[in-house]
């Protein structure tokens, strides 16, 4: 039996992964210990018993995740995690923060420069160097730029589709960045296909499809039918994003056999709808 | 009042800090748990309440210290104790091991590239990424190759000193690599050196006069009078090794200030004295 112990289920990702999982045919435990107390990783790992390890859980809130020093905490409790497992196969959620950003960037694994700049692009770098070094067979989902329902509403998809189905305003930079989005749930399905493969190594989840980010907020204008209420433009752009940071997807599609199941168009109005039912209700 | 709790201070390095350290006035508290175990790095910092700190705790065992897996549960540990350290000032151990060894490398901080091969120094590598980014005041001391009394008797220098005091034939490879040696004690006092200043970063903990291992063993076998049992190249050249791994000391006379106060020389007669004292005595 494929017993895979998910952390960080309740979130943003995680919650996507448990219906692919159980189509994929492993029984699911999700994980509820608060993983940063000390012995906690060793304690759920020898009451649940893994055969898959599957670790989203992380601090992810927006505006503090970039500098919080419980990315240290997570490093820590990530390699108890590590130690304390004695299954067949884990999975760990990377980031494009790890890689060197410059104006222009295709993340290529395996080639592209990994110099993170931020406190969190370098806990995970460093976690990555670790769990590339360990015995089991492992695999390190790097996440691009993600959108879809349940959203925090602070970043930048779910500020604006919010305001759509409000009816209010939605003012967004110039949006000339070039960025590869990808919706959380198909997100999830990527890391459960990783989990059930036997690619090893760092691995680009992301669509392959990178498109301008004022493009997806035209389209999420065209999708609540108000193009009428979007203020492109009316905010700065950050001279610090780099102007192109895109995914190379040939690992993702050429070995692990993933790619989206529906178009960035799609997936969009599924998100307006969703926004639209969580706001009127 | 200056409290530094010191991890390691039964170790190779660490039981040379003790007798600086009162000298510069610090009130020494030495660590007695394990701090691989869960809570207990929280735990001693509560306890002790330290103004600084002075880790050099690791798994440092000849022949397993390179690969063991334990390194992931020092990084683990290292990452809680600095979590939870509030004093104001922090001194870490890392290794040449983190750089990138070419077959000639002269290592210079902030220049040489970081690419450790090792676990060992991939350990080291990413705890140093994330102390450099934490609040409190950091340094991070690399050490190069080290020989003096206590050394475990699997390494060369001691290998060399016990065969020699004991009248038996010390076998050696050809010894044509060159390396910058300092004894325990220096390097211990170094460590303090660096404690009880400034400076920040990442610092070669070294001698700076840089020696064929060779001229090494020849001086062991002239401090103990017996050049005549030395079999220099009896044993081959290990080709994984570099030619030539040096240190910069700049930053180490420059900023901290600190030099060796003996010539390798008279520290190697040291050696000779101490071993030929723990061999008969």
């Amino acid at each position: 039996v494929k017993r895979v112990l998910v952390t960080g289920s309740g979130g943003f990702i995680g919650r996507g992964t448990l219906a692919p999982l159980a189509e994929r045919g492993y029984e699911v435990v999700r994980n509820t210990a608060n993983l940063l107390e000390p012995g906690a990783p060793e304690r759920v790992l020898a009451e649940v018993r893994p055969t898959h390890l599957l670790h989203l859980a992380w601090n992810a809130k927006p505006g503090e995740f970039w500098t919080t020093p419980e990315n240290l905490d997570w490093v820590a409790a990530s390699l108890r995690l590590l130690r304390a497992f004695d299954g067949e196969r884990a999975v760990f959620a990377g980031t494009c923060a790890e890689y060197a950003w410059t104006d222009e960037t295709h993340c290529v694994e395996g080639s592209t420069p990994l110099e993170p700049v931020t406190l969190y692009g370098t806990a995970k770098h460093a976690l990555h160097t670790l769990v590339e070094r360990s015995e089991v067979s492992a695999a390190w989902g790097r996440v691009f730029f993600v959108f879809g329902p349940h959203e925090h509403p602070a970043r930048l998809a779910s500020s604006v589709a919010r305001a759509l189905v409000r009816g209010e305003p939605a003012e967004t930079g110039p949006g000339t960045q070039l960025r590869d989005f990808l919706y959380s749930e198909d997100l999830a399905a990527a890391f459960v296909a990783l989990l059930d493969s036997p690619v090893e190594g760092p691995v680009n989840l992301a669509s392959g499809d990178p498109r301008p980010i004022r493009e997806l907020v035209e389209l999420l204008g065209a999708a609540a039918g108000r193009p009428d209420l979007l203020r492109i433009g009316a905010r700065p752009l950050n001279p610090s994003e780099p102007a192109v940071l895109t995914a190379s997807v040939d690992r993702l599609r050429g070995e692990v056999g993933w790619t989206p199941p529906r178009t960035l168009e799609q997936r969009l109005e599924e998100t307006i709808a969703w926004w639209r039912q969580a706001e009127t209700g």
